[in-house]
């Protein structure tokens, strides 16, 4: 049942007698190496003690809890051992993404086999000591994960949640010439969407300037419990779906190895040839038509090589192979023969001497040291970082005469700073800013005055700043992809941006949330070193989606990223366009962070200098001296904002207070690095309690104009003296196509909502106070009623000016 | 520049003699209604006034403020006319689906021509007045969004966030075997990772049951500023695409309109008889292999009768197209000429009289009654909603005889009352669950027992519960799918339910944001009817992914959910299975929510009988008299819990408490349904102050113990009175592979870490307490010891009962 295929049961011969491009010894050998890996993963899934089976297999050698995937391993450890050949046939500089969920035992065998994973983990050294400990560790209690998680060597890419293997494969390679990915994609995460989308990503990669994909579609046939799509439709279907994403297909089909190494040596052999010849014409050649890259497609069963059939169903080649096959030995006596037989199938006595070392025969057979995929540098894009060289952001300052003077959009004077980023790191070819399809409308179109969009699908003549090289890549409209290839240029090593609508940045939070958990556990390893952060840019918020409507305003993405780590999570809001250029500076010179920064792209009013901006991100929040009227003096009330817009009708309210209720002491604080306002045990940039009340007073009513849904604010600040008067305003799911201004008035933060609630927590103020608050009220009323009147004709009142702000004019 | 084609210009002749699908007079007509939508799409964009131009276009005709997107309508307009076309040849009984963003001008125009339009909206009648009024109204402050929005009679798609046409479309045609779905799929939408995959939903519906969908992909050549790529790859290469997706493209491809309405009328009758015979063939001819469902690729310039070239710069056909082609005629005196030359060349006088009304013989042109499709119910679907056959969900209860009974996992008791669900509506065949290859993963085996998956691809043996026909859609390994066919199967009228791992449920975070946004419009629209609740069930949550790892915890899917309107959205945390059922009856019953419920897989205590359940789960929090000691006293601490896992550890920190400090009066209050927390101002659900403070005191310490982000607690509680005084434990982002307890520990949600926590805020219990105090720190140092050394093999824990509970045990 277990008799394990290999060069001496299938002569040669059997192949025809064609010329083959394995020899004899040679398919002998990675059919031993293949089997080697086969037997470690089975080890890893079931072993507890007796790793070299050197007596019968015992009850007490098995594991309690049997935890683990199968089903993928066997075809994956086949693939490994087929590119550890053609590394060393054709010297490739090559690392391996594994696609398929929970294929950990692969590339823990593959590494281990190698010598990679001892080299990291000493203890887990290459004996029988080491193998022991090896099995033990495998997907149980303070050991590994089951997929190719952070703590393996040679990995950019999980496989928890499924989807992203492509788009981290086409990330690593851009601006990586010699790189090759290999990227095995399961076909069961070849049906989410992120992955149907990412085979289109041949159409963004440079022959000249990138390195290839080579993606291996692992067509086991299986999911969970289900088939998979591409199993059963027609081969015919699948060859012309995999064309039509523009791919040369290669199919190696079968389940008898030795046929299926012949197949997959020639097959590797043919598609790297056809790889080099792409990159040869393109480089030497000047090639400029989209070459069709070559892929492979490997049809084997599910759980290769493990049982067949187990209590008369069928395992082997089906969903049941998923898993463990053999699930309870412990209340099935019968399956510890089977388990015992599937072991010894693998003949371990002849890969492994009596001290439990890989025979020197097929240690061999692995790439050397950083060749091997397991040390490839690439992997631990840490080693590789090269800082970006940056010019000096206060080069590129709004002039600021005076607080409120006219800006031209904020986002629009920080696109000439990223523009000379991008230029002065030409060279060095580092730096790169993704979106989907919005960079103009994200207002970073000083960009193209340096660098093109990559594209390497067809041009047409009035096609606009298109070229097969570039710095920017947004001309694909999937923010997965965005996402996904910002994160594989990360994680090998370089510095990156990803611009995008606030609303539509959800589209990728479960992205963020597997990005900031890998971040947090790579952080924990002390071989991995440290990454650039991902960065985004919100160009496009919630308070300027007026014209677009309801569907395109949502500000959540904020709460959605405070839920993770407090070391890896970072939020800006900058108020104006010299605070945007600090803080984007900061984040771009930052390691390991996720960085959310938010801002706004329309001409709106400036208030700080460069210098005061400076010193103002370095605090991270502060006293607006020059906007309040407390001075030294003790506050009466706190009128605090965050956020570009929160912050010009803050001011603007505040102007109203000032000039009706002058007696009123009023401070204003603005806040940019928005986790100031947790408790220092919270966050590493919490601000100690007493600098808390320092700013926000004990008992003072503090009116908070937030970005975002108010209750984040109460989430952050619970815990500080003042809380209960704390006062938020914010998004609350009110608005649709109006003006700007009526969106703050649908949400009740627009200037007289501000100033009435501060005026409901002033009874000091007394009758004046009652006047005023009926004077804004009736402001409230005449702007219902213009926008009932004219709603369908107003004219622009997108440029609010200072002037404006502390008239407080409604229009 | 703007001749429009028409019959008169290019004569039929022209198309070379050869037999016709439109008569003369039938292409005179249709174009003329085309030019009509057209003229209507033009006048929505910019008129203000003039809607005839019944005289000279003036500047103050136009106005101020330009928004809107005219690049995808014309070719969109072009569609409907042609559908409306095949609806009254076949009687057809078809909805349509607008993909492309922003493609509001053209459903608003059609469903106004054919009267639909002004059947809900009065006073936008169909005469001058209502013309006006129809222009003024469009993307303007107070009017309506510039998508295919809820305002919009006869969308169920609004277009806003793009990518989910398809997936929208096939869950209308499920059980719905006389629909046919015409959905329009923008090139740029085409790029998004869920259209990606989207296209597979043709393996899922069955010919015999299900309806058909039409897929019209718009290959109009580009998005907001870049070209799209399946404009830019071969037609061999898209074509090899579309077909190895499965379908039969036809290609209807140029740019002048006599030809093109031959060819478009020609396919459409093709298409539409081949969906005919494969129907028939299905129904009647029992025929059972997957048939190759027809779609259309419809190639035309973007911004197609537009101006073709502006200030120099091409438009037509070109992304400048997108938006607005005139942006500013009042600065740009030509365009003002230009813009009337563009609407006059519709020649909108031999359109409408002189009343505004659409000429009689364009008129009879549109389908009658519901038959239109601004006017077909499918698309207002709580007009066909009919309530599910319930079973008594009592009759399911687990025998609870004393708290702390063994359970089998609560979802696996669901299980039967959802299969029978399932088995009371064969029928009528109004009730599905949707989930991504975890419908048994998740507890829900049950349903096989009278139901089968719904797959159309090929069938194999060792297949399980497969068919072509079934309740259960859960063969895709795509959240993305699951989401968009439930929205569309609920948006047409009628019922289901998401499984989905709690974790990856954030996959779809922003599409839940959509379909949330469109509930609260509609809840707005009084003549849009309410639908069914969208359920979640989310079996496989953040405690129990011990075994799969960090990648797999993920409890913030809560937080995303509640930031949406108050009126829309429903939180449950059942503690046990009868909870559960009460919970799962209610949600199916409920109308125009989403309900989040939250419930486990794995064997575990249980605490109510269903009597008791039915009180708790309708009261949605209360006291649990008979888990604590204060009975009608005040009680010295209360200890609060929400969410299965917690409630498990909280009782049994209850029972540590109570043995060892029996004077410590205890009050145990157990949360069902979250949004209780909130004050009932800010959620209809909220409890009034005065219970909430008769149930967690005004002044004693609270521990509570959640099943996610503890922040989550104070966010929904800080404006309750004894807010100072509650202590939240939950996750907070750490896990590995573990145990199910250490978990706990992990997070310091462990009955001992909570115990301490208690004690900590029990000053009164002096020496004792500190001395519970350091046995229960051993107990938690012996933990991470036995951890430590047994960790690689520790056994199965997961069965933790109530006896183990009250023992305080640790493994």
């Amino acid at each position: 049942m277990f008799k394990q295929n290999g060069a001496a049961q299938h002569p040669i011969a059997e192949l025809g007698g064609s010329a083959t491009t394995l020899s004899p010894q040679e398919l002998d050998n990675i059919d031993a190496y293949w089997r080697a890996a086969n037997y470690l993963s089975v080890g890893q899934i079931y072993l507890f003690d007796n790793p070299l089976l050197s007596r019968p297999l015992q009850l007490s050698d098995v594991k309690h809890m049997l935890l683990g995937h199968w089903g993928t391993t066997p075809g994956q450890n086949f693939i490994y051992a087929h590119l550890n050949r053609v590394i060393n046939k054709y010297d490739l500089d090559m690392i391996y993404v594994s696609g398929p969920g929970h294929g950990g035992p692969a590339v823990v065998a593959n590494t281990y086999l190698e010598g990679s994973y001892s080299e990291i983990y000493p203890n887990i050294s290459q004996n029988t000591a080491g193998l022991q400990k090896l099995f033990l560790q495998f997907s149980f209690p303070g050991g590994i994960p089951s997929h190719a998680s952070p703590e393996c060597p040679g990995s950019i890419h999980e496989g928890g949640e499924l989807g992203y293997s492509l788009s981290h494969a086409f990330g690593a390679v851009f601006d990586n010439p010699e790189l090759i990915v290999a990227c095995v994609v399961g076909d069961g995460e070849a049906e989410t969407g992120p992955l149907a989308t990412a085979w289109h990503g041949n159409k963004f990669v440079n022959p000249v300037n990138d390195g290839a994909v080579l993606p291996i579609l692992h067509l086991n046939g299986y999911k969970i419990s289900n088939p998979t799509l591409l199993a059963r439709i027609s081969r015919v279907e699948l060859e012309q779906l995999l064309r039509g994403y523009g791919w040369t297909p290669y199919f190696v089909e079968g389940d008898d190895p030795v046929l299926m190494h012949e197949a997959m040596a020639a097959t590797l052999d043919q598609v790297i040839e056809q790889i080099k010849h792409i990159q040869l014409q393109a480089r030497q050649q000047h090639e400029v038509s989209r070459p069709r890259w070559p892929m492979i497609v490997l049809a084997s069963p599910k759980g290769w090589t493990g049982p067949k059939v187990v209590d008369g169903l069928q395992i082997e080649g089906t969903f049941r192979a998923h898993q463990v096959p053999l699930s309870d030995p412990a209340k099935h006596p019968g399956h510890l023969k089977l388990l015992e037989d599937w072991l010894r199938s693998y003949r371990p006595e002849q890969l492994f001497d009596a001290q439990g070392r890989l025979k020197p025969e097929l240690a061999a057979l692995a790439p050397k040291g950083n060749r091997r995929m397991g040390a490839n540098p690439h992997a631990n894009g840490g080693i590789l970082l090269r800082d970006l060289i940056m010019p000096d952001f206060r080069d590129y300052a709004e002039q600021v005469p005076q607080p409120g003077s006219p800006g031209v959009g904020d986002v629009h004077v920080l696109g000439p700073f990223l523009r000379d980023v991008a230029k002065f790191n030409l060279e060095q070819r580092n730096f790169r800013v993704f979106g989907p399809d919005e960079t103009l409308s994200n207002g970073l179109e000083a960009l193209f005055q340096v660098s093109n969009r990559q594209w390497d699908a067809a041009l047409q003549e009035n096609d606009e700043f298109l070229a097969p090289a570039g710095r920017v890549v947004d001309s694909m409209l999937s923010e997965h992809q965005c996402e996904g290839w910002l994160e594989g240029y990360l994680l090998t090593g370089r510095h990156g941006i990803f611009n995008c609508y606030e609303a539509f940045i959800h589209i990728i939070d479960s992205m963020f949330n597997q990005h900031a958990k890998w971040l947090k556990v790579t952080a924990e390893l002390p071989w991995r070193r440290k990454i650039a952060s991902l960065n985004y840019l919100l160009a496009s918020h919630v308070w300027r989606q007026d014209h677009n409507g309801f569907t395109h305003q949502d500000p959540g993405f904020i709460d959605h990223v405070v839920n993770k780590k407090a070391e890896i999570v970072r939020v800006y809001l900058p108020p104006d366009a010299n605070c945007l250029l600090s803080v984007m500076d900061h984040c771009l010179r930052s390691r390991h962070y996720v960085n959310l920064v938010i801002a706004g792209k329309h001409p709106a009013p400036q208030w700080l200098s460069m210098e005061a901006a400076v010193l103002h991100c370095t605090q991270g929040i502060g006293i607006w001296e020059w906007a309040g009227n407390a001075e030294n003096l003790e506050a009466d009330l706190i009128m605090a904002c965050c956020g570009d817009v929160p912050t010009l009708e803050t001011l603007a309210a505040v102007a109203i207070l000032r000039e009706h209720l002058p007696e009123i002491k009023i401070r204003v604080v603005n806040v940019v690095d928005l986790m100031k306002l947790q408790p220092p045990r919270e966050h590493p940039h919490g601000l100690p309690d007493q600098d808390f009340d320092d700013l926000f007073s004990k008992d003072k009513p503090v009116i908070f104009a937030f970005h975002a849904y108010p209750w984040l604010i109460h989430r952050l600040t619970y815990r500080r003296t003042n809380h209960a008067n704390i006062h938020v305003r914010g998004y609350k799911e009110e608005g649709t196509i109006t003006t700007p201004f009526d969106m703050t008035v649908l949400n009740d933060l627009d200037r007289f909502h501000l100033a009435i609630d501060a005026i409901d927590r002033l009874p000091q103020t007394g009758g004046k106070g009652v006047t005023l608050k009926q004077q804004l009220q009736n402001k409230l009323v005449e702007h219902k009623q213009y926008i009932d009147k004219h709603g369908t004709d107003m004219p622009e009142i997108r440029n609010w000016v200072w002037t404006q702000a502390v008239s407080g004019a409604t229009t």
